[in-house]
This record gives C-alpha cells, sequence and structure tokens, in this order.
C-alpha cells in the first residue's frame, strides 16, 4: 500500500484524490492546502487527514508519496522538498512557466530524478497510450507526419489567462509533450498565434494556434490549438507513417447515433473537458506512479520531459511573437529521451 | 453497339432510357409508350425513334434488345413479344403479380431463357455486390445471419397501393431477391405486417413488416421494411458468419460530416429514393445485360429468379395475414439457383 | 451507507463486490459461498467477512442489503430469505428458470416487492440508457421498429448449456427484457433457432436464433442472437420512429482507428465480453439500487419484470420449437410496465 | 450544344474528352496533339476529329471552347492563341510555372479574362463544394482554421519530379487553391519541407511538406502533403469555426465495411488517384463551363485564380526552402477574389 499525500485541494488536486482513494494499492492519507479549510473539506470525503502546513507534509512518517497539484509559482518549492524529505513525488504540469526555475529543480533534486514523475496525463489515455503503443510495434513505420488537433470548449477567465504563462506554456505544453513522446528529438519550433475570441482583444496572449514542430527524425508535428470548440473539449491525434496511420478519434460519452429528416448518424457533443476526457487517463497515470514507487522502477515522463516540454513552450511563444522559426540545441529536448 | 428499345416512357423507363444512352457499346434506338406523347418526348432527349404501337417494337429490325418498363400487367406479353420476335429481354420486376402468369410466361420462352433478364437492380448495386464477392471469397466463412434493411423514404400514393400487389410483392419482392442472392434456396417464410402510418388504415396493405427467411443452409435473414423512413432512403445489409461480418452502410450524396454544439460527427440525410441511390446499379445492370446481349452468354438474374422472388413474396404475404410460417416445397425457389 | 452482502462468490459476484467496493454510499461487510474458500478469497480482497452458512446473511444486523448473485437454482430461496430478514434485494438474472418458482417467489414475497430489484444490467448501459431516455423525450416519436443485435464472442462450455435452461432463458432474456423495456407490453412472440457450430450438434439447444416481437402498440423488435462473434461481443441496438431513428453503436476499448494498403478506420475488436462491455452498467445498475434502499423508493427493474422476461423466454423456446407463433395473454407481461 | 476541341491527348486530355462526350450540352469536335497519333485515337473513340496541327484548333470554325490538357510549358501559348482566336478556354492547372509568363498571359488576354476558366477541379468535388457552400451559410460562423490532408499514393517518376516544378508548384497549388477559396486573401506563407522517400534523397525536390498559411481575415490555414500513403489518395478537409465545424471526410469505392477476429468496421483503402477520386469533379468542373460558355457569364475559378495559387506556391517554395515565413503584399492573391 502507498500512503499518499495530496498537495492542493482545488480542482486537479480534488481529482488526484478521488483517483487515490479508489486505487487498490494506494491510500490517500493526507490533504494539504493552505487556503481556507479546502483541505479539510477534500480530507473528509476520503477519511484522511488534512494540513494546512506544508512541513507537515514532507515531516509526516506515514506518507511515501506526494502529488504537487497546487498552484504552478510552489511547485518547485514543493518538488524539492519532498524530495528532501524522502518521498516520491509526481508533479503536476508544468514544473514551472521559468526554465532557470526549472534548472534549479533539476539541479536540487540531483540524484533522485527516478523518484520524480511529472503530471503529462495524456500519455495514458488509453486511446493515445494504444496509437504509441501500436507505433512503437512498427504497424505504420517511422513516424512520418504526426498532427494533433486540441481545442479547449471554452476560454478560461481573464484572470486565469493573465497568470497563466500563456496558451503555449499553458495549453499547448501537453501537446508539445506528446509530440516528444512520438517524435523524440525536437529541432525547429515555428508557431502562429491567433486572436480568434473578442474577449482576447485586451489580453496580451492568443487564444488558437497553429505549431509546427520538426525532429531530428525528419519527422514533422503540426500542433493546431484553440481556447473554444463548439461542440466541447476537442483532442485528437493522427501519426502517418509509411505503412499506414494510426488515429486517435475523440470519445464520446456514449456511442449513441441520431438520424432524422436533417442528418444521419450524429453523435452526441465532445466530452465537456479534461476531468471527464481524460479520467481513464489520471486513473493510469496514478497507477504507473504507484507501481513505480512500489516496484523502485523510474517512473515516466521524467522532470528532464517537463523541461523539454517547457523548453518548446518557450520556443513557441518566442516564435509566435517575432514570427521567426526557432532553431534548437541538439540537446535541448533530449537530455532525457522519451 | 447493341441497339436497344425500351417499353415504357415512365419514371423507370427514362432511367433506362438515359443509361443506354450514356452507355458506350449502346444505342437507344426505340422509345414505345401508348400513352399521350411520352415515347414523343422521352425518344426526343436521346435522338431516338417513338412508336405506340407494340409490335413496332417487335418487328424492328434495327432493334437487337428490350428493355421492358411498362406497368407490371403487360410484362408478360411483352417479354414472350420480344423473345419470340428474337429480341434479348431485360424486364423489369416484378416479372407479374400472379404467379400463374410468371409460370405461362416460363413455358411460352422455353429454350429461351437465357436471353431474359430481371431486373433486380440492387445485385449490381457496388456496395451489395462488393460484400456478395467478399463473401462468394469466403471472408467471413458460410453466412449464417443476413440482415436487410430497407425503408422508403414515405409512402406511395393509395392509388398505387392499390395495384401494387402489397408490400412484400412490390417492396420486399427486392429483399427477397437480396436473400435468395446470399444464401440460396429458401425453405421457411415467416412475416409480421404492421400498420404504421394512419393513411394506410383505410387500404388493405400494411406499410411496414419484419419477414424472416430460413434457408435450406440453416442461415437465417431477416427483413426489415418500412413504407416511410425520416431520413430518406434507408438501404442497409449486414452479412455475418463465422469469421467475421460484412456490412452495406448507406451512402451518402457527400461524405461531408457537420459537429456544433448539439452534435458531432453527423453526415447529411439519406438519398432521396432508388434513382439517386441506385443511379450506379442501373448503369452495371445495363452493363451486365449488353455484355450478355454482345457475348451471347446468359444473363442473371433470369425469369426463374424473378418467379422465385414472388414464390416468397407470396409466402410472406400469406404468412402475415394468417399468423403461420410457410414451408416452401424444397424446389420452390431454386429451379434457378443463384 | 448501505452495507451489503455478497451471495455466490463467482465471476458476477466478483463484479458486484467490487462495484459495491468503489461505490462511495455502499460498503461490503459480508461474502457468502458455501464451495470451497471462494466467499473467503473474495471477501479478503476487499475487507469484509466471509461465511458459509445462508443464514448468517439473514440474520446479520449490520446488513442493509443483499445481492444474490449465486447459481440460478438458489435464487427464489435466498431471495425470499433475505426479504423475510428485512433486507432489501438486487436478484441476478433470471430469477429462476421455471415460471412457477418464480410465481410462488412473487407469492412469498407479496407486499415487499418494492424491496426487490432484478439484475437487467442493460438497463443501465450508458449507451442503452442514454436512447431509451431520448426515446421517452420523443426524439423519433413513438417506436415503430426496435432491432436488437446481441452475439456472445464465444459458446459457453456443453455443461453449461445443459443446466443453462436453453439460448432464450439464458440469453435472449436480456434482450427480451430491452424489448420491453422499449416497447411496453408484448402480445406475440415468434422464434427461429439455428444450429451454428457443430459444437452444438449434439446438445439439446440452438447458439443462433432470430425473435420477432409484436407489442400491444403495433412495434415489431427483432432481436439477432448468436452464441458465437469472431469480433467479440457484439451488442447492439436501433429504436426507429416516425421522426428518425437512435442507434447504440458497440463502443470498443479505445477510439483507434487504422488505416493500411488493404483498409482504413479500422477500429479493434468489440470488448470481450460482458464484464469489460458492461463494467460501467453495473456500476450504474448498482448506484440505482443503492440509491432506492436508501430513499425507500422501489427500484426497477422490479421482480414483475424478471418474470416477464421468463414468460417471453418461454414463449420463445416454444415457438422455436413447433414452428408456431405464441400469442400472449394481454396481461402476461404486463403486471409490471416499464 | 457547346462544340470543344479537347487540346492534348494524355492522361487528363483523355479524362476531359470522356466528360465532354456524357455531357448532355457539349460535344467534342476537335482533339490536337502533336506527338504520334494519340490525338486520332482518343478522337475515334469519340467520333470526333483530329488534328497535329495547333493553328487548326484556333481556326476551326465548329469550336466554341477549347479544354488546354497539354504539358504545362505550353500552356500559356495556347490559352492566348484560343482567346484570340474567339474561343473559351479551360486550361488545367498551373497555368504556368513561371510567375512572369502568367503575368505575359495576363496581359495578353486582357479584356477577355471572363472567357477563361481554370481548372482547380476540387472546387468542384461535391463533398468540398458541399463544405464550401455550408460555410458560406453560415453554418460554423466565418472560418477561424482550417486544416487539409492531401497526400498522393505514390511518388511520380524521377523524370516528372524534375519538370514538376516542385512539390509546391505541383501538388500544393491544388490545395493552396482551396486554401483561397475558403479563406480569401493569403498574407503570409510559411512551409517545411521533408525527403521522407529514399527515391527523393538524390532528387532535388522534397516529397513531403506541412505549410502554414495566415489569412488576412486572421484564420489560419494547414496544408499537410505527402507523395506517398499506403492506404491510397488521401484528401480531407476541416474547416472549424465557432459555431463548429465541417469535416470532408475522404469517400471511398463503397461503403463497405468489414469486421473480424482482428478488426471491426473496417472500409476499403482510399480511391486509388485522382481520375477516380475526382470523378464527379471533372464533370461538375466541365458542367460549369459549359453554363458559363452557353450563358456567356464569367467562369470561376478564373486565371487571377490561378496566378495567386502560384504565389503562394512560389512563396511556400521559397519558405521551405530558406527557413523564413514569407510576408505577401496585401494585393499579391487578391485582384480577384474567391
Amino acid at each position: 500500500m502507498v500512503r499518499i499525500a495530496v498537495i492542493g485541494a482545488g480542482r486537479i488536486g480534488t481529482v488526484h484524490a478521488a483517483t487515490v482513494a479508489r486505487h487498490p494499492d494506494a491510500e490517500l492519507v493526507l490533504v494539504h492546502d493552505p487556503v481556507g479549510n479546502a483541505a479539510e473539506q477534500l480530507a473528509a470525503v476520503h477519511g484522511a487527514r488534512a494540513t494546512h502546513d506544508i512541513d507537515a507534509v514532507y515531516e509526516a512518517d506515514d506518507v511515501d508519496a506526494v502529488i504537487v497539484g497546487s498552484p504552478t509559482p510552489v511547485h518547485v518549492e514543493q518538488v524539492v522538498g519532498a524530495v528532501r524529505a524522502g518521498k516520491a513525488v509526481l508533479c503536476e504540469k508544468p514544473v514551472d512557466l521559468d526554465l532557470a526555475r526549472v534548472d534549479e529543480c533539476v539541479v536540487a533534486i540531483a540524484g533522485h530524478e527516478d523518484r520524480v514523475m511529472v503530471g503529462f496525463n495524456r500519455r495514458f489515455d488509453p486511446t493515445f497510450a494504444e496509437v504509441h503503443a501500436r507505433v512503437r510495434q512498427g504497424e505504420i513505420g517511422p513516424v512520418e507526419q504526426l498532427t494533433i488537433v486540441s481545442r479547449d470548449p471554452a476560454p478560461p477567465s481573464p484572470e486565469y489567462v493573465r497568470t497563466s504563462g500563456g496558451l503555449f506554456r499553458d495549453m499547448t505544453i501537453h501537446d508539445l509533450d506528446m509530440a516528444r513522446y512520438f517524435l523524440g528529438e525536437i529541432v525547429e519550433v515555428s508557431a502562429v498565434g491567433q486572436r480568434l475570441d473578442p474577449a482576447f482583444a485586451h489580453l496580451e496572449d492568443v487564444d488558437g494556434a497553429v505549431t509546427t514542430l520538426v525532429a531530428a527524425s525528419g519527422a514533422v508535428a503540426t500542433i493546431i490549438n484553440s481556447r473554444h470548440c463548439a461542440s466541447g473539449y476537442d483532442q485528437r491525434l493522427e501519426a502517418f507513417g509509411p505503412l499506414g496511420a494510426l488515429e486517435a478519434v475523440n470519445p464520446g460519452a456514449t456511442s449513441v447515433r441520431h438520424s432524422s429528416a436533417t442528418r444521419t448518424g450524429a453523435s452526441g457533443p465532445y466530452l465537456g473537458f479534461f476531468l471527464e476526457r481524460y479520467a481513464a487517463a489520471y486513473s493510469a497515470e496514478l497507477g504507473h506512479f504507484v507501481d513505480a514507487v512500489r516496484t523502485g522502477r523510474a517512473p515516466s515522463p521524467t522532470i528532464e520531459d517537463g523541461r523539454a516540454a517547457l523548453v518548446l513552450a518557450d520556443a513557441a511563444t518566442r516564435s509566435a511573437a517575432t514570427g521567426e522559426r526557432v532553431r534548437l540545441p541538439t540537446t535541448a529536448t533530449t537530455r532525457s529521451h522519451p
């Protein structure tokens, strides 16, 4: 039984707490949140203890592992604190919005990298994971073109946008990780940003983007993002190779098809957002983490994967701002290869 | 070049005339219709001659083959007349609504059966034909269960219904032929009729039916019919065997898919009716007939296939009326095996 | 918190125990199985007590409700025993293979019918349930034709077949309940059995069937069954009405599509069998039962639904054996209307 | 009846000749080809005259319109020659590989632009055309993101590649026209080329590309090209807007779906290449041209559309070579707006 503390009792912390509670080999023992009585409320649901004191998490003898689901600015200090206290860590993405801070984190946990996992949940989505596994088995030959469509159902609040680090670091980063997961080292990034929703006119951020990545292998990945999608959370991927293609169609809540006088074969809208769309992915992600903690094997994705995705997000941000393509040093995204 | 006369300048005759005109190895030379100036109008479109005199068709030296697209009651006399005049014949289904009359026809053309083809157009639909060919190649093993959905877009007029011979002889007969085409000899028929549309309350006919056929092979076919379908002309088929299944999905006018706030992946409505849905089938059917005439090979389906489908339609009509299953003599539907 | 005992530690009991363990408002307190140490093993997984003594279940003060997942022959005595002991009961289908025994059960629990639920899990499948809800909302008008395809992946063992009560009582009964769920009162049953797999040549049962049901409403349901399906567990349904159709497509494990030189858009095989295919249905079924116990509302489907499905299965068995259609007395399947 | 001469009896000329022959309001009267007896052979199929002398085409009194399907280097002189002779012209794409030559052509036909149509056949594909029409009707709001996948089944010969003008001018030009057709004026082009097939290692061309276009409207188009595709000719498009999305799925030869032990719902491979895939488009394109000639209305796409697509192809070629994005003068692609 892996005994787990969840740091952060917000939206994502609540997901992780419930996922831990359902896992047969994991136990939620502690919830931390400094604000109000959020920690107490979440802990009560699952019969766990609550604390406002972050040191209490590090010092808890009955905590084997920590899930960091707090706001991004405190990720690094909590990852370092937990690792130093001998805990295994699953840290939500992004590790930090500032690459220098991530590098500090990497230095600080040196020698313990194999105790830290970064929460790129999409790698664990059953449909994406199946595509990845079949690609690895050679079913389509080496991937030549990867196309990712990733659209949120509706824009976040202006407040969220202002502290998000921008579209590429906040939203595209998931897709950038997927590109690395499928293609390995990325050597060039080009991005075009769009201001689609009038609400973004007064924000210093874009709400649409097309990002093109060139891999060292010669493969090209295209990522199409939008902060809105009338049909819901649009999450798709196609890997194309010389022997064929594998496509991850966006799954729905059910498989009902409707026909009427005006249409045939209509599915329902897409799943609402990431909590619904990636419910199975969060379970599988935790399962991987718990297995790693139990067996002592290094989990994946690593903090280097988190760093590499941020390098790509920074490059995409710069490319969109300057209109230039950004060449990456060959080791920029490959210190920890998929 | 096969020189063709079309008898009947109504809806189906018009289709055949245009199909002949487009065929590179066929030439429309004569159109017959006794009513008004229908023959003249249709002939003018294609630069052919017109006549009101049926004997002129039989006597025309420049006519190699005749397509009988006249009203059902005159089919038999025209088939016999044309065959006796040495013409090859493609006769629209049904040969006649009265089995005794069909039998008279069979006797009358004895020795010339291989000059007469019956127009079960669905055998020539590219999608159904591909399923049939792949079944023959053994892709799913012997067919065990065949499911046919066949729904018209909207009911015909009461006048049409009254002289149609009833749903099973008028509409289901196509599906009965398809069942024979896939399963061979049929030994038992059971049918349930439905009165769905209030317009049929005062008609001596049903407008919905489920017909179950048992084949000598042990396979079972299910035919689901309706005289209405909100989405258009619904024409589908599934062949199931021990190694898998082959399904004929209803093709649409285009392959556009629409997604919105309330649905995703919606196709347009089905094609309107048989002229649109089976346009390619009519072309392929004529191609088969023209090839048969040119090469002297016997065309298929034969008049025996036309007779066998009528035997099944009669049995289905009786079963729906009495509530009894109808066993067929083993030779009833197999004198001309698919 | 509803405290639950599971009777039967076999395949379905194991499913129910795990489902209870995951339910936030239910607690597994006791597992019963008379054979070997099956009860002990299953109980240990979930930290529950085990017993070989059925009376211990009835007498347990800390048991609010019982799930009967034992072999069919002991269902009735256990339902009655539990109800008399004041427990709510969720009984697996079928209640019994013998209608007389079911009637005895109905009499024995008179006055407590609202404490007994029968486990027709398919009503709770998210896709089927959505079709049902949308039909109820009038989206396609009154259902006129219902088509159910229900095929197992592979035949059960000869031993299982011999005590199963036959295909219609063992397998079709689920589809018969679905027909009632969608169409209400059924007035006529006609069934054709098939012996498809050579393994069934020496068994007194069929392994394929097409069953046609006429509803009091005039609607017709068609059920197509097979004990084998190369692609896995094939579970589909189409409801057709004057305004359109709602189809329940068989969901897959993922939504990957594969294209290669020989095919495009290929999904993976169907889910293996009912444990995978109906995992969500079992959870929703338990959720409904737990809610009923907590709120005191009568659960559905009821024992009368269980009885009615058996009446239809008996009729289908007789129809397949005799070749006759079976008319049902108008109250045969409607004492407890959906 | 529009009397038509076809210049060029190669692959595309043969398609146009057959399309003319089938059109009820057009007549093929003359075929020109300078090489061997190609003109004679094609003319004979359709009962037309043949000539090796291009002036004979211009001088023919019984020729109303000319279809230019000759090799690209002679397009301009033939367009100009035919226009000066008073003929209407349908010219295959590209008008020329050299923009200066296209400009000369524009000057030379000044005042007769409305007599010249350029053969961007995809605008007339029924599926793409339906998406375009529904976009125009506002079904998804203004297009924000357009994604085009366009992959050939297999690379052309090295000889073809060497004189093709390169991937962007030869292949992508169709997609660039589609981008303009949907988005109007394009202001920025960025392209990444790929050398995927080893056969291209010694050729001065790429065989894969991802091209990103920014429209004046703010919309972004992404074009994904490959010279090979295991599944056949892959031609798809998705238009995304604030109210939803319209997708053009690649249609197949039939709508058969196959299920087996290893897969479900598999369609056949894509159609082989453009002759099959765009058969209906060529018919509709000719229909538009014939209507324009008969009514005197200007056809579309115009020579300015042909010029604008070449401007974009040149820009994409330069971008792929230099790694720089190419900004276009605001009038570069809009002299003739869609």
